[in-house]
């Protein structure tokens, strides 16, 4: 069922597309992985470095967008071919799905034909099942390819078998709902890189689906690997239509946000009836993973009565509202085992939301928090036996000497199923700059084997992020998660590092862009004080000036080390003969010390 | 001698003044012990908390400020004291001493008295050599009231007595010439509050001295707890005597930057008079710390010539080009004893540099950076034996996983000595934000023990930090100490971190923004979205907004909660009359998820 005559906004003029500055989009191979490249023409070691690339094909030249049209559905053959799901009419949209008692929605739905599939009756189609069963499945050939910077074969640094044998252990999640055929399969687990997600929300007032849907394009363009929409209010179902359809990267919710909104926003009356309903209605639309807050059991509430900030996840203190106003147990909990029949019929992942996460630096590991950890670790076996994907939430707000308790004691307990936290603050002092506060946490627990970081924007706890905000958050949350990389070893990460030293050694301004996380602040940052074209070529910057530039005592320090045998003068003329026929140069582009 | 007839620009209205918003000044105790106090008259707990301070008087209302007069120079009384100083004509002021050939500075001198000191014959000055001899001085009681959030005798964290073993131990230094009686004392040491330094250097053109200590004042109002003057070119004398008599905070130097520009920048030129003759002419103005890169030795350069960035310390790149120029060991080490004779005599610290410190993930950890390391150990050892203060830097560009050992390494071989680094930078691919990818290294080095943090703006690589890069860069490192401070267990850290948490949880706005590190920035986030006064009282925010707040939850949370035997009423209704007739509430300011 479709509403009628509803407002339709697609025009995409105010989409950010276009290439990241000095990448090329590449599809590769048989499965189109997608990436891109820097070309470093100059480069001696590495002329092409391709880089994981989660911005789908609004960077690229070569798409058509149309959001009426949504994305191609890169996964619908692989789905059809496994030939254990089947098209169905589908739940019908009521006015409540959009927040209205009546009438029609004031943002229509995305035209984009949409068919929902779901299993044949008994059958699970998870990447789990399928990975049990020794299957390995197109999507995890392409995250093998993809976490191998696009080599496939001997030369790849991953194989789809490792891929499938980490998902089997339940150590990695691939989200892929079948209704969400667009996204770009990836791996959310401790042995792959570290992955990054943002939040996003509708506006108060959303005047056009357009705008709902670019906070997804311009999230994934500076790296977002996930999207979670947490939107409420009026328009959800719709808007959630148009962003899923375009979307290429798994998208997450948490569903007990809409149940309530059908529930006028008392906590007490939810039920299962509509919590469920809405799981299906989500379902449906191809939402790839679920947050639900199971682990919030009666017993453990008052454990959070002494502490400083109480509860802080909303979804935590709407079902420990429902908790005490029936004085029964979670129901998420007591149903939990049907919550993964339905996932496991659509391939929708779980995340285990730790409603009685620390909201502050006092209350971190503590009692209210591990009990729910020991929970989520029950409820973690269950979906594992129900061939549903699972990754657990975790926190939040823990100095650094208490976050690698956190990430040990969830490996043990879930047995290393692949954790998710948001930051984790390390200290409570800077609202304004939480997305450094949480930057040095999220890095640290990422080093120590968390697989997927919750973005904090720098207006945590103060104010709705607005565009620059969402960006300093990704880029702040990609920074830590490529440190993580590093310090995990993962093999290939450095390869970006040392293309970048390479290049800021060799004074090669225009490749130092082109490889930085953001190339048009870094440009924009140099050209501040050098704008002329010919200082991209210079060997000096405003740091200490052509006057005093370290470059000049580089150079005669190459004269001096030309002339001292022992120090190797063979080595360096080949370095000189290898750079280009450019004298040896002793970069000192660091600040002055 | 006093340069003629100059400009001396003393117009103050370009300084940054005030108090710090939602801060109050305050001296106290028979030391004038310098903090800030935040007033919390609705916290239950502590109604206020005492803050450290580097601001000085600029952030005094009561205060005069006459840059032409200087600073209060509260430490003359306690030097004089100690009758083992003697004033001195001082060396004469040479127009090169201002990067002149000839004729006057176009900034004079500041015309504030000051008449050099120096020690008695045979007599160390040094903090050093008073702890050693069991001598408690004023500057350590200072330190210890200031490290113990102002208080004194039984309620003292630390005492002045600790403070004088930490010196003694030589596990932490007290930077204090005895010609920069203006400076607040502090220490640096691993038992310490981890503690933050701010570079500035001179504009190309310096138009102003008034500018010049502008950068101070604005560096030292966000937290900076020294100040590094890499300035170079014209008139640098006489701007560094205006920083000087206006600084409340240590004042650091590398001497060779102004001996290199008397030689007219060629390394190969430089000789130990003409350095010698530098130390002292900066001695006389009052340098507290100079850094001194005597590691810089010549069997170790060929060490560098594998890397993939070579040598990127600019000191270090001077020193090796002049032991190759001369095939001679590095003069600085040679003459090693003879700087620390000279540090004694005025009480200058010694920062051992790190010259070949790595410029990239790719170099860190490498031979040539630990057989540097191993050489200030040696160093430090002889400038401890004389009585000298010295600290050891340390990098710079370090991953995650490589970072631990570096702290661990140089406590071995230094004997605890403060460790001093720059950064790390934790990956190279993020040019732009180094202030992020250096915070989480910097945290991360001062929980395991690093003493001070060299701070990274977002222009590092790129270009010159402009005023709001400075700030910055010093909330990222303020945010990086105050995490390690809470890490390492200083007692009195947390204190900061529960009062803005509490304030969170009791939705006192106001007092949120007070208590922030940066209080603008945190209301003005805020009010972006709920700007009205009322706001500041309101029990939601723009992140959930009215209708959907978590606190319409909470409310009824707490209703049923006190109902709820089994959860302690007692507690609940205790809770509640504690918080001023306000019920209970849970706050729910997370973003939703």
């Amino acid at each position: 069922m479709r509403l009628p005559e509803a407002k339709a906004p697609t025009d995409t003029r105010s989409l950010t597309t276009g290439p990241i500055p000095g990448s090329r989009k590449v599809q590769l191979g048989a499965l189109d992985v997608a990436m891109r490249v820097v070309d470093l023409p100059h480069d001696t070691q590495q002329q092409a470095l391709p880089l994981y690339d989660t911005s789908g094909p609004y960077t690229d030249p070569a798409a058509r967008i149309d959001l009426a049209r949504g994305l191609s559905r890169r996964r619908r053959a692989w789905i059809a071919a496994r030939e254990d799901t089947q098209a169905y009419e589908g739940r019908p949209i009521h006015p409540l799905d959009n927040g209205r008692a009546d009438g029609q929605a004031a943002v229509a739905p995305c035209p984009a034909p949409h068919h929902p599939r779901r299993a044949l009756p008994g059958r699970a189609v998870t990447q789990l099942a399928y990975a049990k069963r020794g299957i390995v499945t197109p999507e995890m050939a392409y995250v093998a390819q993809r976490e191998s910077g696009g080599e496939t074969g001997a030369r790849a640094l991953i194989t789809p078998e490792y891929v499938r044998d980490e998902i089997a252990r339940g150590r990695a999640i691939l989200p892929a709902n079948v209704n969400h055929p667009e996204s770009e399969p990836m791996a959310i687990g401790r042995n792959f890189l570290v992955k990054v997600n943002a939040n996003i929300g509708n506006s108060a007032v959303a005047s056009s689906a357009v705008e709902e849907v670019e906070k997804m394009v311009w999230a994934t363009r500076w790296g977002a690997d996930t999207i979670m929409d947490l939107s409420t209010g009026r328009d959800i179902h719709n808007i959630r239509d148009w962003i899923i359809r375009n979307c290429p990267v798994p998208l997450g919710t948490v569903p007990i946000y809409q149940a309530l909104e059908k529930v006028g926003g008392r906590a007490e009356d939810l039920t299962w009836e509509i919590y469920r309903d809405t799981l299906i209605e989500q379902a449906e639309q191809g939402v790839d993973y679920f947050t639900v807050h199971a682990g919030v059991r009666l017993a453990h509430i008052p454990l959070t009565i002494q502490r400083v900030t109480g509860i802080v996840s909303r979804g935590g203190a709407i079902l420990a509202k429902w908790c005490l106003a029936h004085h029964r147990e979670n129901f998420l909990y007591e149903r939990f085992a049907e919550i993964c029949e339905i996932c496991r019929s659509y391939d929708i992942s779980l995340s285990l939301g730790d409603g009685l996460r620390p909201g502050s630096i006092a209350d971190a590991n503590d009692a209210a928090q591990f009990a729910e950890l020991r929970t989520l670790g029950k409820l973690r076996k269950i979906a594992f036996e129900l061939d549903t994907q699972v990754m657990i939430e975790g926190p939040g707000h823990i100095p650094m000497h208490k976050i690698k308790e956190n990430m040990d004691l969830e490996s043990q307990i879930c047995n290393e199923a692949p954790f998710y936290t948001l930051g984790p603050l390390t200290t409570d002092i800077a609202p304004g700059y939480d997305h450094i506060t949480s930057a040095i946490g999220a890095a640290m627990i990422g080093w120590f084997g968390c697989a997927m970081l919750c973005y904090v924007t720098p207006k945590e706890h103060l104010g709705l992020p607005d565009r620059d905000d969402v960006k300093q958050g990704v880029i702040a949350y990609k920074i830590a998660a490529h440190a993580a990389d590093l310090a995990k070893g993962h093999p290939g990460a450095r390869q970006w590092d040392d293309a970048l030293s390479r290049a800021r050694f060799e004074f090669r301004w225009a490749d130092q862009f082109k490889l930085a996380l953001d190339p048009e602040t870094a440009q924009a940052y140099h050209d501040e004080t050098l704008p002329a074209e010919g200082a991209k070529l210079a060997h000096f910057c405003s740091m200490c000036g052509p006057k005093f530039c370290s470059m000049k005592l580089s150079h005669e320090l190459r004269a001096q080390e030309a002339g001292a045998v022992e120090i190797g003068m063979t080595e360096m003329a080949q370095r000189f003969r290898a750079g280009g026929g450019e004298i040896y140069t002793v970069a000192t582009r660091e600040r002055p010390r």
